[in-house]
């Protein structure tokens, strides 16, 4: 299925934010709707999407201590792959995409977060995706500490330890905060901002009223 | 030790060619008479030169086909971690260090082999090596014919399959040795050429004789 209204072929949307905002439930629930509206959806991920990038996440996420240039790179790899691979193909085959992390991940945490040169992300993220830019991206807004904590509490309740990114410091976080803030200020019309702290229900909801208000034809059945 | 006429730390110098030229040989009989003499050397190689990058060097030869775009990726990546965690502190320390490959393999084998953007690839050893440049390479010349021979003849010899670039075609290997041309064209200071279809013994003694005409100080016992 084609958006008339331009030649993008496909449904873009990626979903952004930090820790514990609810990304992975959000777009998954938005995958079963259009799924039950008969809408072919393709759920993936950042970075991990591919097989070589659940190696390269693996390194990312567990892998000791990386120089930041190296974890920027591997990011941009995991993307480039990615892309080339499975976001590309399904959107030329007019699927919905829904991504967990996308280029705004890399500015926010790498750039705001870790302070690298916002020019260099760019440049990498102009490599790794070939030009190609969500064509709507959900921006799960929650105040840093209580992101934080409901990941805290997620990790206890799957005895999982916090990943590496989740370990930093509250500063960090509040960067990437501002980082993800600045972003959407920067690209009003591309990113949505969605109150994450309300109750998941009406989180869905407003979600699913912001993807349905830009593609009307995805609140039909197909 | 340290090179007096500037303020450079350390002996950086990288082993150059297509496959089949050498290279790992002669960085392996320059450092047993550096080692000799009583000079400290670190033998290292991209990519792979890291616990991260033997993982990244597994997934960019024996990984199937992956994005051009994931592969210059990775091998930015695999250097990063090779200058950050391994080359600089061994330059920092005054090391002779002999690394086999480096930035003129991805010019000369993403750029002219595979024909990337060689502006993108320059942007990406920057990003990689935070400007870090070899003091003194040297560039083993073989006929590209001679050279792949070299390369099967050892495959056979150790039961190991070619890997992926030395599948490559016959027109690939003849573009990227016209990149090392180029590369040793554009920097006659830095990059000295070593006919490597001599043989092992007159390639040892040329490559000598170029390692101490550049630094006299290696030729002495520490």
């Amino acid at each position: 299925m084609q958006d008339d209204s331009t030649d993008q072929q496909g449904y873009f949307i990626t979903l952004e934010g930090g820790e514990g905002a609810g990304k992975t439930t959000l777009r998954d629930r938005l995958a079963e709707r259009l799924t039950q509206l008969g809408h072919s959806c393709l759920c993936t991920r950042e970075p991990g999407g591919t097989e070589v990038g659940r190696t390269l996440r693996s390194l990312l996420l567990q892998g000791g201590d990386l120089a930041i240039e190296t974890e920027l790179l591997l990011y941009a790899a995991d993307r480039a792959e990615h892309v080339a691979s499975t976001i590309g193909p399904a959107l030329q085959a007019g699927q919905v995409v829904l991504c967990d992390r996308f280029t705004d991940s890399t500015v926010a945490y790498q750039g705001y977060g870790r302070q690298l040169d916002l020019a260099v992300i760019e440049q990498l993220n102009r490599i790794a995706t070939g030009g190609l830019t969500p064509h709507l991206t959900l921006w799960l807004d929650i105040p840093v500490r209580e992101g934080l904590q409901r990941a805290r509490t997620r990790a206890q309740q799957t005895y999982e330890s916090l990943d590496r990114l989740e370990q930093a410091a509250i500063a960090f976080h509040e960067r990437l905060h501002s980082g993800f803030r600045q972003l959407a200020l920067n690209c009003p019309e591309r990113i949505r901002r969605v109150d994450a702290s309300q109750d998941r229900e009406q989180v869905v909801a407003d979600a699913w009223a912001m993807v349905t208000a830009r593609y009307p034809q995805l609140s039909q059945p197909a």
